[in-house]
């Protein structure tokens, strides 16, 4: 039993920001890699939330409160919802877990194919009955698509915004779902990073609609992936039969109180959309200058883009060239292997980005 | 959708720790609450862990490298076994989750009563086929019995040390389960408080035994519940399996960087075990002089005590009057209404709770 072996994965991976991934395969430090792949706010983690993280390590010799009180006291004034319609899970992806056992009790459950591949991975851990549904995501109309499910006694889970297009549904055009299939999941993971005006949460909607769960992320608009730290949003009822399925402390005490603290600070969250806008301008236009490539209008901090060269050539060159990781899409289904998906970072690093890219496609 | 409502849980807790529980019983900040409910050391956090989580709080703006390699590895050297045969966890409670699954998968499940309730939280949650089986712990041959358990196209989750007696069973006593059950999982979750040479692990027979599930936890040894780190070892196959079914970064990146640093802690851990033999002696010593108390020797950092007194009235004095929280022990199957546990703390608390249990019980 003395055998040593390494778990490290050298396959392609199947979710973004895989950096030990990455730096595995050119043998460089994972600091040094400038990380394009993940979706995260390159201006966090907010200094409120760091202090205030420091301010609790006396808290870690604590179990966490079981019910999350003040946690979800801080989301109940923050959505205006009653605090029961809200649970905190360990990131996004463990609540994503109980919906799929819900969503696999339905006959069926319509996944949007490209897609989050997290989806699938709660899905099939329940025996669920996957029946994928193409996105024409490159048609105008496209959400009526949507429509044409035949089966009625269906479950549906969607992402919006849209990942890796970054298509921003209206609300309205969910509707339909709503009040046709027998549970909706709807990962709003990167909502936030719209701007307020234009967002199209279904939270207005929860009450009326038991069929309906929304699965929230904070850690990508507070750049904290490292802590974990998502919320659903579902008739009270349905999270308590998740919270009797999943252990008692799911999340850890940084986590509560760097989510109360990231919430408050409204300077961050408006020095982020001031930054986005304009960043986003800039890496678009840039790409757009770039032989070879389309980029496609985002609606969040990330864009999916097109490439003459194949996206994992395109990827190991800018990773071995410039220590630049971006995502390759060829995992996500329908894309083939001519896409990738980058995140919007600083003026300085999107720059280099482009720099790079200029190099290579040139 | 405007209400607002509290989720504070008036009802007894059924698990030690809970301070917002507490507190809200009598009225007073959770700070303010002296905590022998929870079996933690109370030496800790080690100052190198809380050091170490504060330089790693750059490491929150990246994903937590979903293999956990350098977890593993650490983990791996420590034990002496190959990686892949060791899988951290969101706390030992997470991984319980996932032991319960394929325990589910057994015609029947034998379940130690009285024990830890979160086995039957998991059980369920899969709709296991639940077998209690009385743990006759008071009895001198209290183990054999466990051999009495008819079917054999089973499973069995025990605890080793037994929690809440504090009973430390020989592990050539454990051996006629792995020969017997097809799977039997054995929560070891106290085992760091026992003496190294007295210690009763079942790793070293791991490789012997694919039938074997150990569920570990750093938190109580290392004061850490509110970070929330585990591990299983088992065979890789199940491993393997296990990370199919759950989200991809259930640890959170501090918790890896604190458990890193806190197994590399020779100097805490020396300490811990010092401290341990010394302050249980003291407290066993003092409550076998407060009459109406009869507490059972243990093996562990924690004391199961017999009271003339109801527990949960014996609980609510000590609250009211010295804002003393122990863990009232009705909640256990079997244990009746006069057990209640307390964590063995340092001399200076200890000699607190000793002097306000005379208080009460004289």
């Amino acid at each position: 039993m003395r055998r040593k072996s390494s778990f490290r994965q050298m396959k392609q991976p199947v979710h973004g920001g895989n950096l030990v991934w990455a730096a595995a395969q050119i043998g460089c430090p994972v600091s040094s890699i400038l990380d394009f792949s993940a979706s995260i706010n390159p201006l966090g983690p907010p200094q409120t939330v760091l202090t205030a993280i420091k301010m609790a390590l006396d808290s870690l010799k604590h179990y966490p409160d079981p019910q999350y009180t003040n946690l979800r006291q801080a989301l109940s004034e923050w959505h205006q919802l009653p605090s029961e319609w809200i649970l905190p899970g360990n990131g996004a992806a463990e609540l994503l877990t109980w919906a799929s056992r819900d969503l696999a009790a339905q006959k069926h459950t319509y996944v949007m194919i490209p897609g989050f591949r997290d989806y699938w991975r709660g899905l099939q851990t329940f025996g669920a009955t996957i029946t994928p549904i193409s996105f024409p995501w490159q048609t105008p109309n496209s959400l009526s698509l949507l429509d044409n499910c035949p089966e009625t006694e269906a479950g549906i889970i969607i992402n919006n915004p849209h990942n890796p297009t970054g298509q921003l549904f209206p609300r309205e055009a969910l509707l339909p779902l709503l009040e046709r299939f027998k549970l909706v999941v709807v990962d709003e993971a990167f909502m936030d990073f719209v701007p307020s005006s234009r967002q199209q949460s279904l939270i207005p909607w929860i009450g009326d609609y038991p069929n309906l769960v929304i699965v929230r992320s904070l850690t990508k608009f507070y750049s904290l992936p490292g802590l974990r730290l998502g919320y659903a949003i579902a008739h009270p009822t349905r999270l308590q039969q998740w919270q009797t399925w999943r252990d008692p402390w799911p999340v850890n005490s940084l986590a509560v109180t760097a989510a109360i603290t990231a919430i408050q600070d409204k300077a961050f969250a408006q020095q982020t959309r001031q930054w986005l806008l304009s960043a986003y301008e800039q890496l678009l236009t840039g790409l757009l200058q770039i032989q070879g490539l389309e980029p496609v209008p985002s609606s969040v901090n990330f864009i999916l883009v097109k490439t003459q060269i194949p996206s994992s050539q395109l990827q190991l060159e800018l990773l071995q060239k410039h220590r630049i990781l971006i995502r390759d899409c060829s995992t996500f289904e329908t894309l083939g292997d001519r896409y990738f998906r980058i995140a919007v970072r600083t003026f300085r690093e999107n720059n280099k980005l482009l720099q790079a890219l200029s190099d290579i496609c040139a």
